[in-house]
């Protein structure tokens, strides 16, 4: 008898204190009780990762980024070891394992290390003995045997990661919302749940602003195939599904609104048009560690175009600084930064085959009195950045303009 | 040219808060720049260890072993990170080393691991790299790669076995008392603080109440004669060196006064006095893991024997059960446990060469009405069980009556 395998993975707020680790123990029993194998994966405790970040500030002016990884995995190392002790107190076996216990192996680069291989062994054993694993997120042991983290939502990768190198059936992601929503349900009160939605949705949801899934466990589902399901630890009711396309069932045009107010607007102005300034411009920034987001360059005027791009606000001075410097080399007249702007994005499959989508989100906003100022579309995407005062109205009028709620 | 290497151990109340830190961060960048090869053991921050365990207590009945371990550990991740940054922030290199990345090998007794074998690689290459390592005192990882800890005071012992490990010239251990005193400066005011004690000395004013240094670092530093500087973290000034005998110059009679308030006596009366009863009595006491300190057994009268002995107050209950399923076995009368006790002991290396000591400490304590209600001598130490509200009276005119202190 093949006995199914389920990773489960919980996140800070789940297991936030003793009631909620709790909690969290009974229901991993339930779900052994059940008849499955169960690999569990951690978040820190409630804003233990803030806590530790903000004692790194008061010893230091720039923390190391070896020293922060081995700081913040303290973290993982406490929710792994007081979820054990609640399971055990119910009479099942459990057994923690840090990131290097699991065989998470990744690169060298601290803050945001990539899983280059998962030795699970240790994890296979323990689950054939009758154990449930219980596995620390955000982290991992480095090709030099050095303790790594993977970035914020690294806990979502961990799971993500065992779940295919372990050949589970579902990974559950659970968290404190009931699932994906067709908009956030706190700025659009009547945003309803879906039941699945796509890999390529997900990646294109997480990539503009929703905050259900990191952006990179859903690659890493897409590209392993694993099923994810996102769902409530505090109701436990079933949340939704990110399965492969063709198995999303009466596929909606647009699945949701996502909206996004942590990036600023960069503008370059009157640039020559000439092959090899963007190339100068991307690469400067790059080599300052600046993650450039959205990019877009107007057709050219009597030689010249401007360039606008959005970047991270935290990253805004850096950016400011690179550009300063290569202004005068790039032959443009100045440059600007706005911070005042929000991003709007659409997203569903279902625009594939419906070229009249971004017709209409473009006359929505405008009958709203919405100026758009930048836009940038994928094939299932179409995104605008407004001014921020902007964003939520925008993303309420598009929410009903496109039948997206309870009362669509 | 032999650049000499330094072991510094700070204890929890050293590194207290990010305040602390900074100033033990300083200290270890000085004696860097002085020309020393340095090697730091840290513990958890305060009360970091009795937070996590009283957590642990909250999400479980009877906390598991090893997620103990997993647990506690996480205190001196956090210390060893926020310290190497701060060292870092002040222009040295610095690493952090778990127990296991420092090569502490342990056996498998979770809470209270022994030190098997020091794989001192990791730490050798980074001191020849020109880094300060710093290593997370209490804990090691075992010969089935579990984590482990080991046991309250376990960072000096940590500290003393790298030192013995690395072949180096001292290992300094600080914390937040000016070195070993005549007698509790709390009790006793006019207590004095020790030049050079001997390892023996340390080991039964350790074993004896002591609280200044654990009692197995001690054994460890006279097992690989490893020279111990006790001193404090908050003065900076010279504090006492805990050296081979022969080494302590000016040999006092007495050395000191200590005083124990944490343990219990049980007494088992009117044992017929054949061979094999004390045996079984303290077997089953062992296979309980009850820790027995002093034993008396009076001379029999009438071919029976009162059997006393001291253990810790939190195993008087485990104790009390195991002597009620013997003691119709043993055909004892019956038996007693009183709470109400404490020992005072003077430890003296010289002692040995006079003999007049025992009879002068209890004709001091018969002078001032302390009832003696048990006696045990070693070759440099006496102890005396008493009523636990006369012990601090004791240590007082015993502390006078050999006059050990500023006033003496």
């Amino acid at each position: 008898m093949v006995v199914s395998l389920v990773v489960q993975k919980y996140g800070g707020t789940s297991v936030a204190d003793p009631d909620r680790i709790k909690a969290v123990a009974d229901h991993i029993v339930a779900t052994r009780r059940a008849g499955k194998d169960v690999v569990v994966v951690v978040s820190a405790m409630g804003k233990t990762t803030d806590d530790l970040e903000h004692l790194a500030h008061e010893v230091s002016t720039v923390p190391d980024g070896r020293e922060m990884d081995m700081l913040l995995t303290a973290g993982e190392r406490i929710s792994i070891a007081l979820l054990c002790m609640a399971i055990i107190d119910r009479g099942e076996h459990a057994v923690s394992f840090t990131g290097s216990q699991a065989g998470i192996l990744t690169d060298t680069a601290h803050r945001k290390a990539k899983i280059l291989e998962i030795k699970a062994d240790r994890l296979r054993d323990a689950v054939t003995d009758g154990s449930i694993a219980v596995v620390a997120g955000f982290q991992g042991v480095s090709t030099t045997s050095d303790i790594t983290t993977l970035g914020r939502g690294g806990s979502d990768t961990t799971a993500v990661a065992l779940a295919a190198a372990l050949d589970a059936e579902v990974c559950e992601i659970y968290t404190d919302v009931a699932g994906v929503f067709t908009a956030d349900p706190r700025v659009v009160p009547t945003a309803r749940k879906l039941d699945r939605v796509s890999y390529e949705e997900m990646l294109d949801m997480s990539a503009t602003g929703g905050r259900v899934l990191a952006l990179r466990s859903v690659e890493f589902a897409r590209n392993h195939d694993v099923p994810v399901h996102v769902r409530s630890s505090f109701t436990w009711e079933p949340g939704t599904w990110v399965v492969q396309e063709d198995e999303v069932m009466e596929q909606a045009i647009i699945s949701g609104v996502t909206h996004d107010l942590s990036e600023a607007k960069i503008t370059i102005t009157h640039v020559p048009d000439r092959p090899g300034i963007a190339a100068r411009l991307f690469r400067a920034l790059a080599d300052d560690s600046v993650n450039v987001d959205m990019i877009v360059q107007n057709v050219s005027t009597e030689g010249h175009t401007d360039i606008s791009f959005t970047v991270p606000r935290d990253d805004v001075a850096r950016t400011q600084k690179a550009v300063e410097q290569i202004v005068d080399d790039l032959e443009a007249s100045g440059f600007s930064a706005d911070e005042n702007v929000g991003r709007v994005s659409l997203v569903g499959a279902g625009m594939k085959t419906h070229p009249g989508v971004a017709a209409a989100m473009f006359e929505t906003l405008a009958q709203e009195g919405v100026n758009i100022e930048m836009i940038s579309t994928s094939s299932i995407r179409i995104s605008c950045v407004v001014a921020s005062e902007d964003v939520e109205r925008a993303v309420r009028v598009l929410h009903v303009a496109f039948e997206l709620g309870d009362d669509g």
